[in-house]
């Protein structure tokens, strides 16, 4: 075996320790703070060990769990891209290249490449696996905003009708996720938290 | 199927928001806090990916990554329990039970029975996989209190004889791990930031 081998592992298991320090713009329901990336990765994988019966297709639940394990390790380098912001989506794709290059880099070849294909395909919602991993991770932050009385959407001027319109390929994952989600937009809306459209 | 089934799942993936909140004795790397059990978690589901070759018999990676996942979250009744304190281990036991029926039984009965076992597979480490997936738990430590200069071993007045003693059942999972545990104890000895033995 390669001698290097495992202390390339190491120092890769190092580097993603980074990513407890990344937040992002949820808040969790029973602490005053914001949500970091690495436990949200946690929680998105008991998420796919726990709902893949809803998948709108048969998922292989090990490869999402692996999936989203990893989807968002380049946020080291790249920080969280908030999701409604249409200015940093413009350069996402390349900040996000470059961190994949630099960290999965860091590994043995193999393990690299498999992890950097698992993202890319993340990226791309190309196959089931995908599609049931991205509607996961849209979902996660509506019961995150439902939970702690739209606190991030108020922050950050987010209707109902702009969550609907960015969330709604959730339903190619997952119809019983999006119909989910639909009903606690209402519902939010409704108590009067979320406004539904921007006030002219 | 049951009507309750999906608000079941739901209700126990909020529920599970509170592991965010139970703090280790471990500090962060590369950020000045404690380390959270629901990140710790996503660490070593990322450790048994890509360090599975180095267990020291065949292990099902896939129900490793699911077992290190779960091995934690009656935390959120029972609390972290530090490896160190013998007196609070007296009844740890008795109250991560307690926690597992109250946690696992907010699931539809199939997925809590699975979780329930794993996590007991895990406390009895009698499997290859629970000795890889203990291995794992207990190696993390190591590589976070040699890159913080032994922070918490300092705090907890914890000594090289009690962590090689605590640990050495490491090298039932992995020898590889155990004895990079222990080339870090020695350095970190070396170093003068870890006692070797209890001054008299």
């Amino acid at each position: 075996m390669d001698v290097h081998r495992f202390e390339r592992q190491i120092q890769f298991i190092l580097e993603i320790d980074k990513l407890k320090t990344v937040l992002r713009r949820t808040y969790l329901i029973h602490q005053d703070r914001s949500e970091n990336t690495a436990e949200h990765s946690w929680h998105l994988a008991m998420m796919a060990i726990l709902l893949a019966e809803h998948a709108n297709e048969p998922v292989n639940v090990s490869r999402v769990v692996k999936m989203v394990l990893v989807h968002d390790i380049v946020e080291i380098d790249a920080g969280d891209t908030y999701f409604y912001d249409t200015a940093a989506a413009l350069d996402k794709s390349h900040r996000e290249h470059a961190a994949a290059d630099r960290l999965f880099g860091i590994l043995p070849p193999d393990q690299g490449q498999e992890l950097r294909e698992l993202w890319e395909e993340f990226e791309g919602g190309e196959t089931a696996d995908a599609r049931f991993a991205l509607a996961l991770d849209r979902f996660m932050p509506q019961l995150h905003n439902y939970h702690t009385n739209g606190r991030s959407w108020a922050e950050h001027g987010i209707t109902a009708d702009r969550v609907l319109e960015r969330n709604a390929s959730m339903a190619a994952g997952s119809s019983k996720l999006w119909e989910c989600a639909r009903s606690l937009l209402d519902d939010a809306v409704a108590k009067g938290f979320l406004q539904s459209t921007k006030e002219k």
